[in-house]
């Protein structure tokens, strides 16, 4: 699995780290030592700086959300004025606004070319059932499907292959500090957009939620740096925007903004950013999400407006409004806590143990994905030939059933494209009610498994076929290479067997049985995501029926309880199964009864550099080391407080980028010397410093230049955390997460002449449970999650 | 205004700091040279240790949020069995649970005494006014509204000073790491709840919702601590809650509930307390609070059930279904943004005006209070009188208006208790639209003007009347010495101005006039309050009308902005009025030019101690010094690098407490040694070092045993966060605010031999901008807010 893949794929027009991803290692910065040869290691604290990245392996970095506090940076915020710091503010809300206007038009579209698409093809299929030539209807529903499939999974392949999937866990490593590379890249963006549109048409079992995330998120991307990586706007505002945090804050809104555009759930969408998908979080940067999600809510309202008076072909009420209950009075009494408390139960095994067989299936696709395109497209389109297969032919196992006009308002039977009470193969008078589930678009589907005062529409087996059905769909079709969300399959999953359950209870119960069929929903997405207030708002929103939440409430809170002692979320799952080191909250109990210092010595020794250094050194340790960041140390100073003894100072932390940068415009001295201010801010100013391209193997040194000397103190960050070698992991790692750290410097708890003032330096990968298990394997006793959990 | 009350009032009952609140000044623990008296200060970097608590000057102490990983501390950690750890999580949910549970009911109970009292109050008024008896209905309403604001005051100004106002700023403080004296304790909680029954139904222009806040806090710390102070429970299980960490999840899951049980919005609380109250958050605790108050939900509902069988007196629809709008058709349009904006730049400009004024009458009101316990109660009573007259009085002054049956359902004329249309002094047929208004519970006032479907049923005047009186009394009725909160005044103002509005813009819009009060309401609550998320989850969950959402949305976010360029929140006002140290999330802009090293040169020298320290030196720090911790240095050590020179090593961090308790319980020495791990341990445990009481003035101390030696090494944290000297102090902030530090080591950037390995410690004072601006005027050049905002 961790081999690279053969058939390295386009990746010109990827935003992060397209240059930086082949030769650095930033996973484990102080891995060699300095003349060692790259390849031969072999260390006590190993790590990897490998992950999945769509389908294939991929170096990953870490992102830099410190801020780095070097004196170029100290002068220009020292000569920001007052209008610089409001163009800031106002491009900054600007782009907050950009990233919702944005997103609900792309959402607008894809929902419009998906009901036109699924629904024309539907249309054609009814007619020719209506005319009994069902072979006919098979091979265009099946045809239609597998061309659609073929164009989303080729886009998909040939293009951006990292587009398939729901792309939620690469965003949620990226706010947690983890650069997966060509995520979020103008053909990732594209293809997402078309490839989604041609998998949801496909009537595969997958929804656009994930998949809208992802685009909010690459929008917000995209605008943050000006425009793809070949074609950026360098314009003089954006300056600002061009560092890790302030794209970090923009994804955050970006991805609120997808979930919004999904649900139609302003709250919601924000909630879900925060509660699953962001790491850290200000009070601010709340507000500034609600913002984006807003607007658009209020394009999708306007869109809404706009199609009701038939101007978008057959988008009607597919795609957004999406399962409105609110007309239903919802009844229920204290006792009916037990049925509810039975769905949360179940949902919570059944979530569980999707998520587990899920993670075997994953493991089983990613070996055939590997293979090559060709097995990547056959795997797709084989899933497709089966859905189109099961969704037409299983109908026909289904009995008519009389309508019965006392029971419903809705139009039965139905011959159109969406709608309850599906005629199908039926004579006049009666319905299939596997067809109403089946053959349709996965939104209408919801819809009518939720629908309520239909009591009785739908028979046990037709339900039982229908759940068994999309069990199998949700886990084979996951995993294929096209863009698809997780959300959709869950719901279709959950209402089912909510929906049965509520048919088994009967007149045991108040409850109409298309709740049961919400609740079910509504359980088996915390028993596999497991969520709770995000999920409970956005149910709130979904349903847009209040009286229902106390409900919810509960059922989300047993299902996520009984879930998480059977196995993680499923994000955190595909996390792991994808190698993204994702640094968690809680640190492991074992953890506290192991230092920094510990660690540090398991590591080989620290390479730092000197104030002013040579340059055939900085060369020689840029090329013989992956390290990103290197500790500056000035030997022989005179401290100030007036001691005759000389000293040794910890400067602070340069990092690699930054001297590959220094190296290439050749800002060398002739003699050992430290420059001043004004020196450097001739050649250098911040903005120069915040491109992190350009590689040490790329810039020619001469023989003469490496004989001359740098000044490294300008570049220094000179505030870097640190943490003495006796503090605890547990703690380092708190520290480490919580202000966002990429290199924690361990500083010595002796204070003692002759000794370097700072120990070493531990990354993200150094903290993490795996790899400092596989250190000290003595430490592995578990004893159950912390305490502080 | 810092002078000590001279009517010191009963304080036994405190759950908090009662004991060391006398003598510790913990704000400032280097400001003293060792042997200089305590009242002599004269240094550069001052602080304040003093906060208003209740009406009074008390001294205010830091939390300790930070684990204490000592010795004692990480055997027990390993000896922590499985069950053990079970038997903890266990309890935190049962904990939770019962917070939940306990909030519920006592809310119920509230709202059941609150509107019976307030019912057969205004019972018998409408009757004699009914009979034209208006003088002595006078009597009887101003007499009964004095007897209860009595009742009231006199419990809040005897008993617990504390519980007057809302509370939330000192919860905010709390949960900050700000511990005010007296706040969550057993009287506190009791004159809350019955101080609030009081003044709610004496028709005081105040809420039960922020005092509802207070009472779920302190529910949650009395239940974390195991009772009141004197009688605390001393159950095994609940020893692993005797910190401060475990008692603000639960004070955070308290707040949250009394949120959810004073709106019944279980979603709106939990954001609540994430966006307002809460400085740290964690998934898991989200995931808890949520738990929490989908208790209170559930026990709402069943009390709401139980009810409507008409078993609670005159409890109906009052109280906990406010201002349920869900029956309302939203038709609105793009255009009507237009509108909506108004109502949020008016929102914004009224919120921050009302916070201008009320900090100004807070100021005025706390020179009042401080002059003694009957200038408070004269004063609460001349506000109780002055309201009487007025809600009495003005109602004469409107014409009455003939009733429309077409226009409405509602009974017209009214002449219950509740309802819309009072008929008052007016003939049958007429009403009396003031009456409607202002004789009334404050909630039926709510619910009246937000009614729906019923335009032209207030005059203008009226309107003018009421918006123009309830300024007044929001203004003068907050700061008096009742429990008292601002949701409901806020509300009430701003669904004035909000019907005036749409009365305004008549035609022009579609949008029903009750929509408008509602939306106006929320403007003022977000101008003055400055939430969004939370607001706008809590005024959906209160008019139970999704459609709404997205005009919530904008409404919020403009009055918000607007506000926030004219002054802070209230909350901020009243914290920073109060003297409470709150530690904003965003440094300023100058704290980058400055380092950690400038600061603590501005303090006096650091005293710290060694690792076995004789008894009298340490005896002569604890009483010459005020300071919290101390840093321990070992001297002479041999470092394990094998190097000749002696070293001195930063072994880590004791806390005052620790050591009062090591001489209280004479644990000393004959020599200087250092201990084996066992003779701690019989004498010490990790519990008993959870107790922070006992002072070192009540412990005595033999001249023989002041020669002896105490070993500090057990009890030292050996891992206390530390920056380096060279830390600008905007990110030594960050990190101080982040992982919840009480005291931050500064350790020294150069390495040399005779220094010591710490060079000072810095406190939540320290890093307070207006203490820092008072030592270094020079930085106090404005450049705006700083730009990661």
């Amino acid at each position: 699995m961790m081999e690279e893949d053969p058939n390295r794929v386009i990746e010109e027009s990827s935003p992060n780290g397209m240059a930086r991803e082949e030769d650095e290692e930033e996973r484990d910065p102080e891995s060699n030592a300095l003349n060692q040869p790259l390849l031969k290691r072999h260390r006590t604290l190993s790590s990897n700086p490998l992950a999945m990245v769509g389908a294939k392996v991929a170096h990953i970095e870490s992102l830099d959300y410190e801020i780095n506090e070097n004196d170029l940076f100290k002068h220009d915020w020292r000569s920001r004025s007052k209008v610089q710091v409001l163009q800031y503010i106002l491009l900054k809300w600007t782009l907050a606004f950009l990233v919702g206007l944005l997103t609900g038009i792309i959402a607008t579209l894809i929902n419009l070319a998906v009901e036109n698409i699924a629904g024309y093809k539907l249309l054609a299929v009814v007619h020719f059932i209506d005319e009994e030539r069902y072979l006919t209807g098979f091979l265009l529903f099946t045809g239609t499907n597998f061309i659609l499939t073929l164009f989303a999974a080729v886009l998909c392949v040939c293009f951006a292959p990292t587009a398939a999937g729901p792309g939620i866990p690469e965003i949620k490593a990226y706010l947690n500090g983890v650069d997966t590379p060509n995520m979020f890249g103008a053909s990732t963006l594209i293809v997402k957009i078309f490839g989604s549109i041609g998998a949801v048409s496909a009537g595969l079992d997958l929804g656009k939620e994930g998949p809208l995330v992802h685009i909010g998120s690459c929008i917000a991307s995209l605008l943050g740096q000006g425009g793809p990586d070949n074609y950026r706007l360098r314009w003089r505002w954006l300056r600002y925007f061009n560092n890790d945090r302030d794209r970090r804050d923009l994804i955050t809104c970006g991805a609120s903004s997808g979930v919004c555009a999904a649900f139609r759930a302003p709250v919601g969408g924000v909630l879900f950013s925060l509660e699953e998908v962001a790491t850290w979080w200000r009070s601010a940067l709340l507000w500034r999400t609600f913002f984006s999600t807003a607007i658009v809510a209020v394009v999708l309202r306007a869109f809404i407006e706009y199609c009701s008076t038939g101007n978008c072909g057959l988008f009607g009420q597919g795609g957004l409004i999406m399962f409105d209950v609110s007309n239903v009075t919802v009844r229920y009494h204290v006792m009916d806590i037990i049925p509810v408390t039975v769905i949360g139960i179940i949902g919570g095994v059944l979530g569980s143990l999707y998520n587990y067989v899920l993670h075997k299936v994953l493991r089983l696709y990613s070996m055939i994905n590997q293979k090559g395109k060709i097995h990547k497209l056959l795997l797709s389109l084989t899933i497709s030939l089966f859905t189109s297969v099961c969704l037409y032919g299983l109908p026909f196992l289904a009995k008519c059933t009389e309508c019965n006009p006392a029971l419903t308002d809705s139009v039965c039977p139905n011959t159109g494209r969406s709608g309850n009470f599906k005629q199908f193969n039926c004579p006049d008078g009666y319905y299939n009610d596997l067809a109403t589930l089946l053959l349709t678009t996965n939104d209408d589907a919801v819809r009518n498994i939720f629908s309520t005062n239909t009591p009785s529409e739908y028979h046990t087996t037709s339900l039982l076929i229908f759940f068994a059905l999309y069990c199998i769909l949700g886990l084979f079709t996951f995993g294929i290479a096209v863009p698809s969300g997780l959300f959709l399959p869950i719901i279709l999953m959950g209402s089912a067997y909510g929906r049965l359950l509520g048919m088994a209870m009967g007149s045991y119960t108040n409850i109409d049985e298309g709740l049961y069929a919400v609740l079910g929903a509504a359980s088996l997405m915390s028993g596999s995501m497991r969520m709770t207030v995000s999920l409970c708002v956005i149910f709130l929103e979904l349903t847009n029926n209040l009286v229902l939440l106390p409900m919810t409430m509960i059922v989300l809170l047993i299902s996520k309880t009984v879930g998480d002692s059977f196995n993680p979320s499923i994000y955190e799952i595909i996390l792991e199964l994808k190698g993204l080191p994702f640094l968690d909250a809680n640190p492991e109990p074992w953890m506290r009864n192991l230092t920094v210092g510990e660690l540090v010595d398991a590591k080989p020794a620290l390479v730092s550099l000197c104030g002013v250094e040579k340059v055939s050194r900085i060369v020689e340790v840029l090329k013989n080391t992956t390290h990103n960041g290197f500790p500056v140390v000035v030997e022989g100073v005179v401290p100030p407080a007036g001691l005759v003894t000389r000293a040794t100072e910890l400067h602070g932390l340069i990092l690699r980028a930054h001297l590959v940068q220094v190296i290439g415009k050749k800002w060398f001295l002739q003699e050992r010397r430290r420059t001043e201010d004004w020196e450097v801010r001739e050649r250098f100013t911040w903005i120069d410093l915040a491109e992190r391209e350009g590689k040490i193997e790329e810039v020619a040194v001469t023989r003469d230049e490496m004989e001359m000397y740098v000044d490294l103190h300008p570049f220094t960050n000179t505030t870097p955390y640190t943490v003495v070698e006796s503090m605890s992991v547990a703690k380092a790692m708190v520290l480490f997460r919580q202000v966002g750290l990429r290199h924690m410097l361990i500083v010595p708890k002796y204070q003692v002449a002759g000794v370097s003032p700072v120990v070493g330096i531990l990354t993200r990968q150094d903290l993490r449970a795996y790899n400092i298990l596989a250190a000290f394997p003595h430490l592995a006793k578990p004893k159950g999650r912390e305490g502080g959990h």
